[in-house]
């Protein structure tokens, strides 16, 4: 008897499964790893699309399995149960699963005998160093990207400054208007930017808040998009921090820090680094600079989240690149992005991928980083 | 000491969180029921936005709970050390999570002591039955759902018949383009539709197929829409099946059958009847037609999927209206999409969203079921 590898999950909303299968299903399926073979253990819904898309061994047809054990005197067989036949037709006495696996099902499994344990992320390790083709994805969602950032520039620079306003096409510009000139660009070009950061002023000194309403002249607008491509599943990560008309002295000097912070990172990154080194090297250079991170009546300021983290099929996946981390290795693709949020200035927060190469990064973003837009 | 309910997951992928906190998270939050409180546990990151967003009686400090543990003497606390401290301190010495929780939490809570046991879905049965708020929502996704319809049909009637070929503005109609055109009026109007399908011929006889290539006429096209409103959530789930041209006569026949189970359901569905018993006079509907369901060659064939099933945050929650399902109540919205799919022929799906009542149901969608389209 050996072990097995189980998932059982939604391929899309579960990127180790659609890692392994390039298999886009809506529903929990079933993947199983044993005796040398991959496979897919499908309905009759997801059979024929399954032979004809999925990249695995076999596609087994759970409906058969049911029929078996039904004719083997389980009246009601359920989908434990398919798993369990399964498993040990294939000589499987020992499971081995992501920790994300459904407790529901793991308590079915061991209530019948299997020997089921999780493996801690990332499950598969193989996936943070990227292959030549993912790193045409990962460069493709860029691109988009980038000229999704060029559409919102032209944007704030046709925009018009009023006073305490700003207008563009006779309307105030807000953030849900200028998100839209984003992420309607990107879902033309098949890329999903659903949760598309553009915060301005004191939205922006909460890095998760998405903004809205009425974006202010020479304050600071946080954008940070991070868009799925739909057809290859890779995404981008990146995040600019822009100023309509003139930013204030302290929100030059935190757009300093926070470049400066950048350029640590760059020159810190390299195959074999731990990446926590990196996260406490840009921490040195924020401190260095003046920039205190403390939080102030329950609320964090200055630098309070991880230097980054790497991307491909998530949007956040290992490694991590903050208090956690791992050694980098070549071929890894992470983010850099520090930022500084006060209460009273805003946030500032810019972000590039990177490449981890040997002798240290490659950045494959090209994007500008001026703070003022005029 | 008492029963708690906790969930620990992304809302942004578990529809029973957002229901509950109305708080979108894209990255794994802690939620807690206990004391007949509810609250969410956050990080830094995300306690600014919980606060002024989540609709919980409390949002508590990750980090401070954090700074108790370490004070208390444990060096590094770990998410379930943090949870096990709420709990306690809520007086919880059981806890309650969907089937869906996380096994890796689920083992390291059940480690430290926690008695953990999952409840089946639905989790929270009460999300079945909607309040007129969501009613709402799902009708307002409808009502965007029947106008990109309405998009499509004419793009469709636009279209010319060259021989064996679509053209549509100088170029072939494809899946792709027909598609386009759908989900892009749907995302500018704030409306996620990221698998519609839109299958012609062959294609269509596998119900997951999303479509691709070049559509032709005189064959069915299956067009399957089921946006998720990005603002509220709620989604709506249509299918329509139009041919470009002239069906067959198998095609008109298979047509009204479908059509003819339509209206089965539709008088069948009432509070207090069994939707299993909906599914059974919808197969009977199409049986006494002379449609025979069966699997060819290891590929199933007529109508072998569900009759439908409940709608809401999610495109597929209960009930269920197939092989399996649940009593009927006042206030449910379901899906009843009956199809028919041979090999030759095609496939031929039509699917309406009703509003189950006291007497009946009231069917939600009132765009045409017309097959032909000149």
């Amino acid at each position: 008897m050996s072990e097995a590898v189980l998932i059982y999950a939604a391929s899309s909303h579960d990127s180790n499964l659609l890692y392994k299968t390039r298999f886009q299903a809506g529903d929990p399926i079933v993947y199983i790893e044993a005796g040398g073979k991959n496979m897919l253990v499908l309905n009759d819904l997801e059979l024929g699309r399954g032979k004809s898309e999925a990249k695995v061994d076999e596609v087994v047809s759970m409906s058969l399995v049911e029929k078996e054990l039904k004719d083997a005197g389980n009246a009601k067989p359920t989908v434990a149960d398919i798993i369990v036949r399964v498993l040990e037709q294939r000589g499987a006495d020992r499971v081995i699963v992501p920790g994300s696996f459904p407790l529901e099902m793991a308590d079915q499994l061991r209530g019948k005998g299997v020997a089921l344990t999780y493996r801690k992320d990332p499950f598969y390790p193989e996936r943070t160093v990227k292959t030549e083709e993912e790193l045409g994805h990962i460069k493709e969602s860029i691109r988009f990207t980038e000229e999704a950032y060029a559409r919102a520039e032209k944007t704030l620079r046709e925009t018009e400054i009023r006073g305490n306003e700003l207008w563009w096409q006779g309307a105030p510009l807000t953030s849900e208007r200028l998100r839209k000139v984003i992420d309607l660009f990107l879902f033309e070009n098949s890329l999903l930017a659903d949760h598309t950061i553009v915060a301005g002023g004191e939205q922006g000194v909460d890095p998760h808040c998405r903004g809205f309403g009425p974006l202010r002249p020479h304050q600071p607008i946080i954008l940070d998009v991070f868009p799925k491509n739909l057809k290859t599943g890779y995404v981008a990560d990146m995040t600019r921090t822009w100023v309509k008309g003139k930013a204030t002295a302290e929100v030059k000097r935190m757009d300093a820090a926070v470049k400066a912070a950048c350029e640590t990172a760059f020159r810190t990154i390299k195959a074999g680094v731990e990446s926590t080194d990196v996260h406490k090297a840009v921490q040195k250079t924020i401190e260095d600079l003046g920039f205190k991170t403390e939080t102030i009546d329950g609320k964090p300021q200055g630098f309070f989240h991880g230097t980054g983290h790497g991307i491909g099929l998530d949007v956040h996946e290992s490694p991590g690149m903050g208090k956690r981390g791992a050694p980098l290795k070549a071929g890894m693709v992470v983010t850099v992005e520090p930022g500084l949020y006060y209460p009273g200035h805003g946030g500032v927060r810019i972000e590039d991928d990177v490449l981890v190469t040997k002798d240290g990064c490659t950045n494959l973003c090209t994007y500008h980083k001026t703070l003022e837009i005029p």
